[in-house]
C-alpha cells in the first residue's frame, strides 16, 4: 500500500517533488535548536495549490498523516512530525511565488513558501514595508508566520500576524481548496473563515498563499537605549516614551545586564553604558516627519525621564551604524546564551504593567528551585510579552539543570496564570505545551478547540499530535 | 408548556427581568429604519453572564429560539427575529457595567450592553482614546458591534471592530460560558476560540462581555476637506494625504455634491465650497506632535496637490467649531437622504484603487436601470468601503423606484465582484444577505460556516434565520 501511495503521489506531483530518500530528509526533520526530531516515509514539495489538494486527497485515502512545513523555524516543534514515520511532511518551499503587489492598495498576495524577508524586500520596493520582524525572517516563511500567528519585534506597534492578513488561499483537510485572497479593507460576510486557518497551527488546513497588509515606510527612524536602575519603572518609562511618541513606537525591548555581557564576551559588541545598569531598554520610533523632530523629542523626553530619576542614562544613536550597534545587542542575545551552557526558556505575557512583577517573581522562584541559575529575561517589553530565559549556572552541570525543567516550568507558568498572563506568548503549543494548554487553557475553550478540529479534520490527518491540549 | 418555560425564566431571571407584556415589545421588535420587524414570546433583560447561560439552558429544554440584542442600530436585520413570535429577544441592555480599565495596560472590560460611547468617554476620562467611532455609537453596544464586526469612521487607522477585542466572555448555545477576558498584547495558546465570536452575528454564541483595545490620545488633530474635480484622482490623494500623515490619517470620507445639497437643504448647513465639485473628502489626521506641524504640513501637501491639478480647492478647518462644521456634513448625509424620499443602499467594499471605477460603473448601471435615479455614493474612501445609495428620481414615485431593488441589486453587486469586492464591507449578512451571500460568497467558505453551525450550535437556536447563505 505504501507502494502504491508513493507512486500516486509521484504521478500527481512528479518525480522530483517525492523525496523518499531518508538521506534527503534530514533537514525537514530537526530544527535548529535540535529539540525536536521526527520521521517520514516522505518529504513533498508542492508548487500549486492544485498540488497541495491532490496530495491531501491522496493522504485521505490511504489515511496518512500530514505534517505541513514552511521555514522550520518554530520553536514548539509543531513543524516537526513524531518519530513513527508514518507521515510525510508537506513542504511549502516551493510555493515561493510574489503573484501580486499593489502600492495604492498596500497589499501583497505571496505564497506560503515565500521568506518574511522576501515580502519586506518586495515591499520595500514599491515604497512600503510589511511591518512584520523576527529574528528568523530570512527563513521564516509567510504560511508557517500566519499559520502560528508569530509575534516579535514590531507587534507593540502592528499587531501579532494574524491582523496582517487581509485573506488567505488554504486547502483543507479533505482537499478542498478555500479561495479567500482579497485586497479588501472591510470584509463583513458572517464568520471570517479565514481566521481558522490563523494560528492553528495547520491542524485545520494548509495555508498556501496570503494576501499581506502592507504600510507605509516612515520617514525617518530613531534608536535609542535607555539605562534602567529599576525594573519597577520600566511601565512609567514605557508611558511617558509613549506618550511622546504617540503611534511612533516602532520597538520597546527589554535586555538585562547579563544578556548585555553575554554579547560582548562572545560577540565582541561594545557595551552602550560604562557601569551597566541591571536593565536595559532598546527604543526604535518611526514617522513620518523629520529625523530632527523624532531626536528632539527623545533628547527632551529622556532628560525628564532622567530629572525625574526613572531612567539612570541613555544613549541616542547618531547615525545608522550606531543603530545597527545598540540593535545587534539584542539581536545576538538568543544565540550567545547557547554559548553559556544550557537554558530554559519560556515565552510568556501578562499585562503589561505586571511585567516587572513577573520577572521579579520567577527570579526568586528559579533561585529556590535551581539555586545559581542565571535569569535572562528579555524581549518585547511593550507587548507585556518576556522570553523568560534561565541559563545553567555558573560551573554548573546542564543535565543537572535541564532535570529540573518541569519544577521550574510549573513554578512560572503558576506565576504568569496569577498574573493574568498567558503561558504561550507568541510561539504557539505545538509538540511543546499541550500539557500547559490542558492545565491553564479556559476548559470551554480547549473543548471548543477539540469539536472543531473532529469536525473540521475527523480522520486527524493533519499535524496529528500537535496543538491541541492533551 | 410556554407557561412552563416562562415560569422557569421568571425564577431564574425575576420577574422584571422577563418581559411578556407585548405592549412593552415594540422598541426591541424593529429598528430605526423601519425595515425589519419581527415578533416574540418574551423580551428577556438578563443582569449577569450566568443568567445568559441560564436562560440559554432554559431555552435549550424548551427549544426555544434566541435573538440576542445589542442596541438594535444594525442595518441588516440582524437583531430582529421573525413574525413567528416563538423565539425570545435576549436584550444585553443590562448588562451594562464597565467592569476593569487600566490606563498602563490601555485596556478596558465592558459588559456587552455598555454602549460605544460610554467605553470612548471612559477612556477619554484616564487620557487614553477606543479608536472606534460609528453614527450611532451613542446607543450601538460594545456586544452588537463585536459580534458584528462594525467599522465606521477610525478603521482606516485602527482596523474594524474585531482587532480591537483582546478577548471576550460569551456564552455558548448549551450554556457554556467561556471566558476569555484578558488584557494581554500577544496571546497565541492555538486557535483563538474568541473569533468564533466575533463577526459571527450572535449565531455560534453570545458575547457577555469584552477587553478592549485602547489607544493614546493624539495631541493635536486637525481635519480639512478638499475640493475633487475628477473622482479618478481619489485614489492618488489618498496616496499623497498618507505619504504626508504616515500614521496619521484617521479619516478620509468621500462626500459627493448631492449630498452636500441634501444637508444644505435639510440642516441649514454651509457648502464648504461655493462652487460646489463633483466630490469632496473629508479628511482627519491626528498625531503626538503639535498642531502646528499637522497644519504646515496639511498646507504644504494640498498647495502641491492644487499645483499639480489633483484637487482644485481645500479648506482647513482653522478651530474645533471650524472642524465640527465640516464634519456635520458628512455625519448629516444618511439622516438627510431620508428626506429626499426612498433610497436603495449598499454598503460594499472594493480594493482602494478600484474605488473610482465602482462608483462610475455603479453610476451608469444604475442610470440604465432606473433613469433619473439619483447617486449618492460616500463613506469610507481610503478603505475602498463605500454606502452606494441612490435616491428616488426627482418627482418619481417611491413604490416604483423601490420595486427595481433587486435589478439594481444585482448589477451593482456583479459590478462589486468584478472589481475583487465585497457586496458587505461592514454591516454584514443579518436577514439581508443571505442571498447574495450563496451568490458571492466562496463556496468553501459558505460550506464551512453552516458546518461550524451545526456544530457549535446543533439545534439552531441561536439567532436562526440570519447570517447564514441560503
Amino acid at each position: 500500500m505504501s507502494q502504491d501511495f508513493l507512486a500516486a503521489l509521484s504521478h500527481a506531483l512528479g518525480n522530483r517533488s517525492v523525496i523518499t530518500d531518508k538521506a534527503d530528509h534530514a533537514p525537514y526533520l530537526k530544527e535548529w535548536r535540535n529539540r525536536f526530531t521526527g520521521a517520514a516515509r516522505a518529504v513533498l514539495l508542492p508548487e500549486t495549490v492544485e498540488q497541495v489538494a491532490k496530495i491531501m486527497r491522496l493522504c485521505r485515502e490511504y489515511r496518512v498523516p500530514v505534517t505541513p512545513q514552511g521555514g522550520n523555524t518554530g520553536l514548539v516543534g509543531g513543524q516537526i512530525p513524531d518519530m513513527s514515520g508514518e507521515g510525510v511532511i508537506l513542504s511549502l518551499n516551493r510555493m515561493n511565488k510574489i503573484r501580486d503587489i499593489s502600492a495604492p492598495d498596500k497589499a501583497i498576495i505571496a505564497e506560503a513558501g515565500v521568506t518574511v524577508q522576501t515580502v519586506q524586500e518586495a515591499a520595500e520596493a514599491v515604497g512600503l514595508n510589511f511591518p512584520f520582524s523576527i529574528a528568523s525572517e530570512g527563513s521564516a516563511q509567510i504560511g508557517g508566520v500566519l499559520s502560528t500567528n508569530a509575534g516579535g519585534l514590531n507587534a507593540v506597534k502592528h499587531g501579532t500576524a494574524e491582523g496582517l492578513a487581509y485573506g488567505v488561499e488554504a486547502v483543507l483537510p479533505d482537499g478542498e481548496i478555500y479561495r479567500g485572497l482579497n485586497m479588501l479593507k472591510k470584509n463583513n460576510q458572517g464568520f471570517d473563515v479565514k481566521r481558522l486557518f490563523l494560528g492553528s497551527e495547520g491542524g485545520f488546513g494548509i495555508i498556501t498563499a496570503a494576501a499581506l497588509k502592507l504600510v507605509r515606510a516612515p520617514r525617518s527612524r530613531l534608536t535609542f537605549m535607555i539605562a534602567l536602575p529599576r525594573l519597577e519603572d520600566s511601565v512609567s518609562v514605557l508611558e511617558a516614551v509613549e506618550a511622546a511618541f504617540v503611534d511612533c513606537l516602532e520597538e520597546f525591548e527589554l535586555i538585562p545586564a547579563i544578556g548585555v555581557e553575554f554579547v560582548t564576551k562572545h560577540k565582541g559588541l561594545r557595551p552602550p553604558f560604562a557601569d551597566l545598569p541591571p536593565y536595559m531598554i532598546l527604543v526604535r520610533v518611526g514617522s513620518g516627519f523629520s529625523e530632527a523632530l523624532l531626536r528632539e523629542t527623545a533628547e527632551k523626553t529622556l532628560i525628564e525621564l532622567s530629572e525625574t530619576g526613572l531612567i539612570a542614562d541613555a544613549v541616542i544613536a547618531q547615525n545608522q551604524a550606531q543603530a545597527k550597534e545598540l540593535r545587534m545587542l539584542r539581536e545576538y542575545m538568543s544565540e550567545c546564551q547557547k554559548y553559556e551552557g544550557a537554558s530554559l526558556k519560556h515565552d510568556v505575557s501578562v499585562p503589561v504593567s505586571r511585567t516587572p512583577d513577573l520577572i521579579k517573581q520567577a527570579r526568586e522562584a528559579a533561585e529556590k528551585i535551581i539555586p545559581g541559575a542565571r535569569p535572562v529575561p528579555f524581549g518585547h517589553l511593550g507587548d507585556g510579552n518576556i522570553h523568560l530565559n534561565f541559563s545553567v549556572p555558573k560551573g554548573g552541570d546542564d543535565g543537572v539543570f535541564l532535570a529540573r525543567e518541569s519544577e521550574l516550568n510549573d513554578a512560572v507558568f503558576e506565576i504568569v496564570h496569577k498574573l493574568g498572563g498567558s503561558f504561550s506568548a507568541e510561539h504557539g503549543i505545538g509538540r511543546l505545551r499541550r500539557e500547559t494548554l490542558a492545565q491553564y487553557g479556559d476548559p470551554t475553550a480547549n473543548a471548543l478547540r477539540i469539536k472543531l478540529k473532529e469536525t473540521l479534520d475527523p480522520n486527524n490527518m493533519l499535524n496529528p499530535g500537535k496543538t491541541l491540549p492533551i
